[in-house]
């Protein structure tokens, strides 16, 4: 028989944890058991949840809790992630102090999911960048601005030789620059920076509108040149991230933004965790490029809870290409190296305001980041090799500090 | 000009709140402002988002926090849920401890929106039931069962008199009872009933898979004599609800349950309140009839938090059709003159264990709430009630209690 797996936390002060467990197993699936007569308990058992661990702690601030894992098996529920997520949290999601903190996936239920179709390799191979970490940029302000604006804001950045560059979350469908518009007028200024410096850019194009009308518009994008998607799955579930993901027609990367995400993982005591939202169901559901917000910046997560995305996003234990990690908010170039030693190299540094906001402008920007990654590289640090004449890098460093 | 404002409590020992509101303002919206010249704040004015109160509060328990107001202008985001969301919790749902509390939407904003096909008006007049309060019964275990299992708690819990049935909401699409066969044998079994009782049953049938596929799944539900649909919101996301609800194919109510809302609403400190999630979304994204759990039973929420719930499912404020308020979770006939009481008519109760666990079975069990129903309207005890004759009420006090 085959199960999927939910660990979960529960904060009581007193409730007998082993038989909430076991209340969760069986009513989470067959409803009830120790009622059922011997013969119907024989042709339900394929259908009963099983209680696989419960350990019981105290935390250092004297609250009791336990560590529940309950397997639910594969006959229960179709292989996609709403019922996946309806069977293991679904109502119990509003019983108690309850979090999902993991999942574990059947090889059965993972057949049905062929994860990212390019992932940090096939990324690194559009790009032809095979080793070094990649740099994105996120447009500065975009509402309001027409397609003159954005394509100018596009070429300084691109001139600052970034690897990507993604729209703001916020940015809809509207009349100035609506999706086939501002997707033509980018891989244009992206061409014409090629032209010049030879160095290709992927733009991600934010995808939004109405849930049944997304692939008519990742195709009309496509069909304007767009080389990459960018996608607020937890605004519209992370079903629609695997649809658009596993459609032929959709062969360019997708990249997955955290937004909303804040109202999930925060609480210990609710929720979900970082690592399954932003780290698991992203990868399974086929992110090629995940963001999540970063320990070092602005918004800030744990770096114990960064790293446990980072761990499901490459993790080999799921047969899946792996999403390229992009920690995300507050990011600037004396940060480097601190990424760099808590990522590696399979990492996407990304700066909206650690860009547009250098002294001499975006481009300057890109190139300070640029001169971060090639120092952190070269394991020179940032000082020295900023007095080694690289002038973009040493007004950063003046601005926002170095190394922590 | 035009916005939409969303209320927020932020809590934070120390912050400066008036800066945090206006950073949320500014951020969420042009980006940028006390840099822009003067000239371009002239052009962006038509963007910027706008703090409209910050008010400072100190908790019982000695926790600082403020509930702030911000005008988001419609011209920034298109007129769907997903973009709403994301433009006004977004990222600043990762951004401290931050609840998103209320939602105020502009005309602009309704107009794309339709509300409730149905409402409580119309699932009262398919029902010919003008004025008393409705009942509902879920089936209890449904997982591994085949058709004819099926049929037979159908036909068990229509006997009983109930207004509405409803699938658990963990009855994915399966080959033993897939959703077209569910529907028919249903129907059938309802018809069935009807031609015996002379009274009418809707049977929501749980609409589930892939997301593309729920209007074909929907259709086909309608094409094998549907009369009522149930989605887990949640899961699909508000759009998708959304988007079933305007198709005018899809002419039979739809019943929202709140599978995974937990994740969202009950901690103080982060995620999204009950009376967003399960009352303004739904309602405006056009759910005949809403599930939340009640204040009463197994799964229990506030009162205050239920009462907001309710306020915004019937609330003048929209302009849409009222959506049906079915609080859930550990109802038993005892407890129907308080929900009358919190409720009024205008409410479905709504049980499983209340029904199936009845001494005599699941027919009793409905008599019971029938019963339960009819004494609370008549004034009289429900004691009193049960003692005139009424034995399956009586047996249902005596199992679970009387009145609180």
């Amino acid at each position: 028989m085959s199960y999927c797996i939910a660990s979960y936390r529960c904060y009581d002060s007193k409730a007998d944890f082993h038989k909430k467990a076991s209340s969760i197993a069986i009513g989470m699936t067959v409803g009830s058991w120790t009622e059922l007569p011997a013969a119907k308990q024989q042709s339900m058992k394929k259908h009963l949840g099983e209680v696989i661990s419960v350990d019981v702690h105290e935390s250092e601030q004297g609250e009791r809790y336990a560590d529940i894992q309950i397997a639910y098996p594969d006959a229960n529920f179709s292989s996609d992630i709403p019922a996946l997520l309806i069977t293991v949290f679904g109502k119990i999601s509003m019983d108690g102090q309850i979090k999902l903190t993991n999942l574990q996936f059947s090889d059965t239920f993972l057949k049905a999911f062929t994860g990212p179709k390019f992932g940090i390799e096939g990324v690194r191979r559009i790009l032809g960048i095979p080793e070094r970490p990649l740099l994105m940029s996120i447009f500065k302000s975009v509402i309001g601005h027409d397609l003159d604006e954005l394509t100018r804001q596009f070429t300084a950045q691109a001139l600052g030789g970034v690897d990507l560059i993604k729209d703001d979350e916020i940015l809809f469908e509207n009349d100035l620059t609506p999706i086939e518009k501002r997707v033509a007028a980018c891989r244009k200024a992206a061409d014409d920076v090629q032209a010049q410096t030879g160095k290709k850019v992927l733009y991600a194009a934010n995808l939004t509108g109405h849930t049944f009308h997304l692939k008519e518009q990742a195709k009309k994008a496509i069909d304007s040149g767009a080389n990459a998607l960018l996608l607020n799955v937890l605004a519209y579930g992370y079903d629609v991230l695997h649809e658009l993901a596993r459609d032929p027609e959709i062969n360019i990367p997708i990249m997955a933004h955290p937004s909303l995400a804040g109202a999930y993982y925060p609480s210990p005591y609710y929720g979900i965790s970082a690592s399954v939202l932003l780290g698991q169901l992203m990868r399974i559901a086929g992110a090629d490029l995940v963001l999540f917000p970063s320990p070092y910046g602005s918004v800030v997560m744990p770096k114990e809870e960064n790293m446990a995305i980072r761990e499901q996003l490459v993790s080999p234990e799921l047969p899946f290409r792996h999403s390229f990690p992009v920690p995300s908010a507050g990011i600037h170039p004396g940060l480097v190296p601190l990424i760099l030693k808590d990522f590696g190299n399979e990492v996407i540094i990304n700066a909206g305001g650690g860009i547009h906001g250098h002294p001499e402008g975006a481009s300057a920007g890109g190139k300070a980041f640029q001169q971060a990654i090639d120092a952190a590289l070269a394991g020179t640090s940032l000082a020295d090799y900023a007095a080694q004449g690289h002038h973009e890098l040493r007004q950063a460093l003046e601005l926002w500090g170095g190394e922590r």
